[in-house]
């Protein structure tokens, strides 16, 4: 059984206590507490009471009295329950006993750190099944294996071993986090903290034997005290409910913010070794991320820094607006404006209200951005940098202010006036101090108003490039959803499985209201003949075969026949090649219009395994096996989505039109895309792949034609 | 006159101390010295005494007897002296005066922090170039103004107000820094130090009115203590020379890392505003530093990390080799390798050695990059990554490690391992630690061993990326110079200065051995007519005058005329034409071949004003726009030279030849380039543009023809 399968029905059938309450239990057993903290046991009781547990604590050690002072008991039987949760850090080889009496004691939930299950192999996954299977017969949940548990710095329920504990506090905030990997995860909450971040509850998911992300995704949608949440995904367990949780995360107006390991070929197959997870495509994951507005991001620090961000400042008033880039070091202000376009921002443009305030500070030279605080008249002074701070506020093309402060006289005095400002003009300021130690007094300014701060402008650039990205998902709010335009389906009946012919696959688009070239299926020379004559030469002649996937290699393709005995001499040649090339399997030849355009598309459609129909487009022709520059997204489309697609692709200003070229046919293009992706939609699990390649668009208004076209079915119950 | 030469002239004339011991002065003046550290004059002072300046110190201030409890001198000419240095931070209406006495008593070089002057406008301009011309009189030298001075932790003399040097000490180490911009070479340096990076010497050198950037790049070069440079650029003063001292500080082993302000344009006019410098061409500066081995990166921050590491790591043993990817996080192996292609970094491939240690360790389906040492069979020990780490540095394929360490047990001790296996093995092992400070033991134990730690993945992996360029540059010592090919050159006799038409455009590149369309001039029908039966139907005719630039866009040129009368009719419409568009300056049709090709280049080159002569290649057509698919190098070429040019194009695979299609004839290409970087080369500033556009390039092994030209000339001397 498929580990999906078990896990959704397990989450149906065991689901006795709330995972609310198990994030923020009522009292807590730890099997095989210790005083040691140099064991896994000792660790657990010990962060339990450092960080100030405040429910009941029950140490589970057979030979010890006490343990830090609290009663400890022989086994979970014997204590005083039933627990609502059970942390467990033994031995692989214990591990179903512990279960066992754990479900015998009424346990609501176990959190498995151990490790070594279903990621090492079968032996391991057979135990773990074994596992779940004693769980889900006691309808008790299951965090982990192989999880590192949970930090709930709000309720100062620390459900773990990891190192992060350490520090003194973990500051209680904004960001709810959910990660396959708890090591990744210790990691990035103890970076936080360091800047400042504040942390609502920290998941720990581990194999997702029976919880999983999306149980805690579900939760922190929920959860009052989680304004952001952040995601380490290495592989779903039910990506059709995790795509339903990222709406419902829009419409709660939290942001999510994802990092998906996977992206390369070794990623995934680290991935893999990880936490037993397979990894699905990585550009199907990206794609319907953005189409249900969430963000996805490459770097997991970046997206401690960005939730934070997203936590703790203004938010971005729109997506697209520019960026004041503002600091006494024209040195830095320089660079990191020359760094702005690779990370996806622009500069913005002053308004004359704006100008106007900076030229009563500088001379007119000087009023440009990046700002130079340098240059004012009669040297930086704070006065002077409130009233550029307030023009910026006012600004309506600006979005966003980055102050990379340098180290400089009374630096802490500047520092401390950006997170007033900012909260009254209701803009992110991005305050960067890149220097050492000598920095600390003014990024402690910026501190202590509760305000973030970086120390490197990269980490800044990141940041505001997922802010921007985060108010272009807001925006999906008001996107019209897809609408199934006039004449786009019904899918034909008796449609075949396998492989379709040109012809077929042309006429399956055709009948969802995309433009396909004139064309008849000929089986003699004197139909083909006919069929050209009624087309109008010149015309193409394809041979016909279901078995040939490549025509054009194989000399199958004859373009620019001018008459028709250029015609049948070509029908001639092309009816004894295919006997060669297929023999028996030729279906006669394709008459064609030549058809002509301004640019070349490839649309392709497949079903994700995860997602469901995906659509995809780039240019054709040999650049897009070069260059790469596709785009995706789950069907259906809206049209400002399908436009959105092309407008996203390196190559957008080909079509655009540029200089000596006209503008191609945009909206031909945006409407053969969405219709596509009906087809692709209503074809569902049916379809294996179905391409129009290419699709020629013609001078902007003069429409567009599917010059080719494949397609592969399977066999379903349309 | 232009600031160039003022600099240059004076730099010969008054080189009386040499720039050796204004770094390392015996005695120090401070103008202004103060007990008050609130006062630059004060903070001067008290950093000199901080750090343990070693020389004899001259507080000069007609208000005090004695400061810091050393004797006060009322002014610097009653001061014992001379004094090797002085340091004024005085206003600049104070300046010329103190400057007029500093020249009276003889001071060897004058250090000015003094801001406000070349770089706010006229009247700055006309007071700095009165001090500089005070200075030359009495053969002083003068650094700044508008500069921070210099930190000389070598010899603990730091000569600046710069607040880098509130920490208790600086670092000496081995990497030497020259900057534009003092705020930002602070704020560097105080951020090396915290991460265990060492300066030898740090100069800010301000507005360069006298001693520029290139005389502390010399110094360095031939400085023991310095190992490796950093650089930060806004305009240069002197080119020519940078390039020159690029090249001997390659043959020193010295890497040479640079950032240069003005990528963007809002960049290039903040610098332009910062330190009154032109920015120059991003392009031409990238190029000629890729050329001379030097390695350009977008970020200061990460410059010092680079320089840190090239100073403190192995350097890797050769570009191009693959990374190891090691730590016990699966999450954080997995991440970190997803972000290996951008970074333009792949995984290594591990030879069977490396496999059969690692096969000891953990199951066979674990033995794969990344590695996770979570899955040794007996869990993760220090002897098991010790033999991993040893199996890579014996690996040919391998050329780093990248150690992203999570928060995990045992940290510190694994992270002990890893300095003496890089040293032993001679490659660079970059250690990752990106928790907070429940990381700070992990990175003790490897900073306690002199060896370099980042908290972030981002920067170690452009610090890898950048030590992957310096070993590229180290190799282009093994690069064999430019020769001249046989036939490439000389320039023609009589060559007209200002456009040529695409005729003499093209003979003159055929003089230098690129082969071009065969063509005739033609100026009557019949002449035409003559032409094309010796060149062969199909032809191209094209209207000649030197007034028209882009003549297709006139309907001058007439494609694929396939016999006499259709030539002599496009040739009479062709002539009407010309008469239109540029009365009186018709001259003629050509009559070319039809050309073909697999792939269309276009090859241009320019006079750089800073550099000289400068190629570019890219694709033709529409994609060069769009893409910026292009790229740069001095003149004149190796063939090596145009060949990598070629490979760094995005497109390049194309030429390679993809899937169906051909390898294009790429050594034609090359010769192309390299012939072309001849006739740059010889012209010199004769030339202001020279396009080929397009180069047809035919199957391999077909060679390349120049299917159109334009080139404009100005006058010279040849």
């Amino acid at each position: 059984m498929p580990p999906n399968e078990t896990t959704e029905s397990l989450a149906t059938a065991a689901s006795r206590i709330p995972v609310a309450r198990i994030v923020a239990p009522r009292s807590v057993a730890v099997i095989g507490a210790s005083d040691d903290v140099g064991k896994f046991g000792g660790r657990l009781i010990h962060y339990l009471i450092k960080h100030g547990y405040q429910g009941q604590l029950l140490p589970i050690n057979p030979k010890r009295a006490t343990i830090r002072g609290l009663p400890a008991y022989p086994s979970i039987t014997a204590a005083p329950g039933p627990a609502d949760v059970a942390v467990l850090a033994v031995p692989a080889t214990q591990l179903l006993a512990q279960i066992e009496e754990c479900a015998v004691a009424g346990v609501g939930a176990c959190i498995v750190i151990t490790g070594k299950l279903a990621e090492v192999g079968p032996e391991g996954e057979a135990l773990q099944a074994h596992i779940v299977a004693t769980a889900r017969a006691a309808g008790m949940r299951l965090l982990g294996p192989n999880c590192l548990g949970i930090f709930n710095p709000v309720d100062r329920a620390m459900l773990s071993s990891s190192l992060a504990l350490e520090v003194d506090a973990l500051r209680p905030g904004g960001v709810g986090l959910v990660s396959q990997s708890g090591a990744l995860m210790g990691t990035l909450v103890s970076l936080g903290n360091e800047y400042g971040a504040g942390f609502s509850r920290c998941i720990s998911v581990g194999n997702q034997a029976d919880l999983e992300l999306c149980d805690f995704l579900e939760y922190l949608i929920e959860d009052d005290a989680t304004q952001v949440i952040g995601l380490y995904v290495e592989g779903l367990r039910s990506p059709r409910r995790f795509v339903e949780l990222l709406r419902r995360a829009r419409v709660a107006g939290k942001p999510v913010l994802c990092v998906k390991a996977g992206r390369s070929d070794a990623g995934a197959r680290a991935a893999r070794s990880h936490t037993a997870s397979l990894a699905g495509s990585y550009a199907a994951f990206e794609a319907v991320c953005r189409a249900a507005g969430a963000v996805v991001m490459d770097d997991p620090a970046a997206m401690v820094f960005a939730a934070d961000a997203l936590a703790r400042l203004p938010r971005l008033p729109a997506a697209g607006k520019g960026v004041a880039v503002i600091a006494s070091s024209g040195g830095s202000t320089a660079v990191l404006t020359d760094q702005l376009p690779a990370a996806g921002l622009r500069l913005g443009e002053m308004s004359e209200a704006t100008r106007a305030v900076l030229g009563e500070l500088m001379p007119a030279s000087h009023v440009h951005l990046p700002l130079d605080t340098g240059s004012f008249q009669n040297g930086s002074t704070e006065e002077g940098v409130l009233a550029c701070l307030r023009a910026f506020m006012a600004d309506p093309d600006i979005g966003a202010i980055v102050y990379p402060m340098t180290t400089q006289p009374r630096m802490a005095g500047y520092a401390a006036l950006l997170p007033p400002v900012a909260r009254e003009g209701g803009k992110p300021i991005l305050y960067v101090m890149t220097a050492g130690s000598v920095g600390d007094a003014a990024r402690r300014a910026v501190g202590a108003a509760d305000f973030p701060w970086f120390d490197r402008t990269g980490d800044a650039l990141r940041v505001l490039r997922a802010m921007e990205a985060e108010a272009a998902g807001r925006a999906r709010a008001a996107v019209t959803p897809p609408q199934r335009p006039a004449g786009a389906g019904p899918l034909p009946a008796g449609l075949r499985a396998g492989p379709l012919t040109e012809h077929e696959a042309k006429c399956l688009v055709a009948a969802y209201g995309i433009p396909v070239t004139r064309e008849h299926l000929a089986t003699s020379a004197d139909a083909a003949a006919a069929a050209a004559a009624e087309i109008g030469y010149p015309v193409v002649l394809k041979g016909v075969s279901r078995a040939v996937v490549h025509k054009s290699d194989l000399g199958l393709v004859r373009l620019g026949l001018a008459d028709a005995s250029a015609l049948r001499a070509a029908f001639d040649e092309v009816r004894l090649l295919l006997e060669q090339v297929a023999p028996g399997a030729g279906e006669g030849a394709l008459v064609q219009e030549m058809a002509r355009g301004e640019a070349e598309l490839i649309l392709g459609t497949t079903c994700d395994p995860d997602f469901g129909p995906m659509i995809m487009v780039g240019f054709g022709g040999v650049l897009v096996e070069v260059l790469k520059d596709v785009q995706f997204a789950p069907a259906p489309l809206s049209a400002e989505d399908a436009e959105a697609m092309l407008r996203r692709l390196a190559l957008w200003p080909v079509l655009a039109g540029v200089r000596g070229r006209p503008a191609a046919d945009v909206a031909a293009a945006v409407d053969a895309l969405v219709r596509l992706s009906w087809l692709a939609h209503d074809l569902g699990e049916r379809l294996v792949e179905l391409d129009i390649n290419p699709l020629f668009l013609r001078a902007a208004g003069q429409g567009a034609v599917a010059v080719d076209g494949r397609a592969t079915l399977r066999a379903g119950d349309a």
